[in-house]
């Protein structure tokens, strides 16, 4: 039987799985189901339990003998405890999620990784993805939290604790807006959801929050349609992201900083004044050569990366 | 005969040499000689030959055999020339600093690494000094410039053009004063010792600059000795410095922290309100354990690390 991987990326909606050869990179079959984060731990492990014996059962049925198991989430994670995590919530302190889920698996012999899902989100972009065949690769995704990923020498970078690649918790305005993490004037409130929302409707005096789902995205499509409060969200926000990117250059002077989180389908009117603002304040030669990329792999990205690390650390 | 390194830091003012045995990790001899950097790059280069062949000569003296040769320079470092090197003026661009040397060097064989001189004093601390034992280690030196330094599983990280470090160019205040690199609101513009002078100046109104050797040692001394002004004007560098380390925690999770450069003689005056700062801001599981500690090697410690830094390469 050929030998695969499994990726589990534990989001707050929905736990998506991938099949993954990692000989071939290529991924085999994909599925998902919800998360019911709000039902508590017990049942998000019942889940994540349940995803694993259908994706073993759907391996086997396709020949295929799964040697191991990368799980991708949010949180700071260490040695299989979880911290700090929205989607495990009802829990004091760390989460001892391998052992929940080793403690539900048993007679079932499997390498297990429980990695920040960030983090596998820039392992599957830098081994298949858009930093490919480079090996300084630093990686951001931008959604409601600000979320990196630091790889050096072709290696994921995870600090004493597994906490390395905050990026988000990186301050770029000292005396700026207080962040959710206790800080004042980190990157993500100031280019998180939450900020840009709070900055179309300060740029939009007739917006109304009449609509309790209006979304970033839907400033994206304002945007695109040529609206010019919706244009300078991103136009502001873009900016303060490139104060960022020159920050990271001047540190890393990596090859590629790879872009990705729901944010970036502002595309240009973001990636832009990014660019500009970096190029105005980035060391030149730190940043000769960089590239900055949008993330290419999409919703799948962190179950790949997931099943990634683990084939590339089980496999030493 | 017994192998030895020869380190050799290329300062503003001085050459400094060690002669290093890099299996005891002891200094063997040290010495100096002027740079006199204000003759031009070509007298420099020969200051660096003769420092080189003094040494070569001394080592032979006390029956040891010199089988590398380490260089640190300011600027950005990559593959033996150095750019931005406030210490080879009057070139333009990149100075081939290692074929310079090798060109004067005929008839001597012998393995030259030349790597930044902040990158050679955190490497230095990390083998012999302060961060000695650990493995995740992040250095700063704070002076006129603000350097720094990154140690990963212990290896030093350079980035894709030997850039990686540049930790005083991190924006830590956007809209902050202008930096000598074109940026606002660097670490360095900050809390380098020209911020520190100019703080003290309008924290002290009586001060009137009736001497232009009035330095930061002097308001280290002053503030030991209780004068407000001094106090004060280290405690606000303090609390910027802290949002430094803060950043530096949430990005790397290190082990380490180590301050070295003249600015650290302020001691506690700036270290105290330092860590103050940075426990307020810093996700707490990110600083768990978190050492900051002081430099331990002193004036060599660039020497030292240049030697430990080829050895190293030169062993593989």
């Amino acid at each position: 039987m050929r030998k695969a991987i499994l990726g589990l990326d534990l989001g707050g909606t929905n736990i998506k799985s991938v099949i993954f050869d990692p000989v071939l990179n290529k991924i085999i079959t994909q599925g998902q189901i919800p998360t019911q984060a709000g039902l508590g731990i017990s049942r998000v492990v019942d889940n994540i339990v349940s995803s694993i014996k259908n994706n073993l059962a759907a391996a086997e049925r396709s020949r295929r003998r799964i040697t191991a198991l990368g799980i991708g989430s949010a949180g700071l994670v260490e040695n299989g405890m979880v911290r700090n995590s929205p989607n495990l919530p009802g829990w004091q302190g760390a989460v001892p999620l391998l052992k929940l889920i080793r403690n539900k698996m048993s007679g079932i012999d499997l390498s297990i990784l429980i990695e920040n899902d960030v983090n596998c989100l820039v392992a599957a972009e830098y081994a298949i993805g858009a930093a490919k065949g480079y090996s300084e690769v630093i990686g951001l995704a931008i959604g409601t939290g600000v979320g990196g990923g630091i790889i050096i020498g072709g290696k994921l970078v995870t600090g004493a604790h597994g906490g390395a690649g905050e990026l988000g918790h990186m301050t770029v305005k000292m005396d700026g807006p207080r962040c959710k993490c206790g800080n004042h004037g980190c990157l993500e409130a100031m280019v998180g959801t939450e900020a840009i929302m709070e900055r179309y409707r300060s740029l939009n005096s007739k917006f109304r929050i009449q609509n309790s789902e209006f979304t970033v995205a839907e400033i994206s499509v304002r945007a695109k349609r040529g609206e010019v409060a919706a244009v300078k969200t991103f136009f502001e926000t873009g900016k303060i992201l490139g104060v960022a990117l020159a920050s990271i250059a001047n540190i890393f002077n990596p090859q590629v900083i790879v872009l990705g989180g729901g944010v970036i389908q502002a595309g240009k009117f973001l990636i832009d004044p990014a660019k500009e603002e970096m190029h105005k304040r980035v060391m030149p030669y730190n940043a000769k050569g960089l590239k900055i990329k949008t993330a290419r792999l999409g919703p799948v990205a962190g179950a790949v990366g997931a099943a990634i690390l683990v084939y590339r650390y089980s496999a030493k």
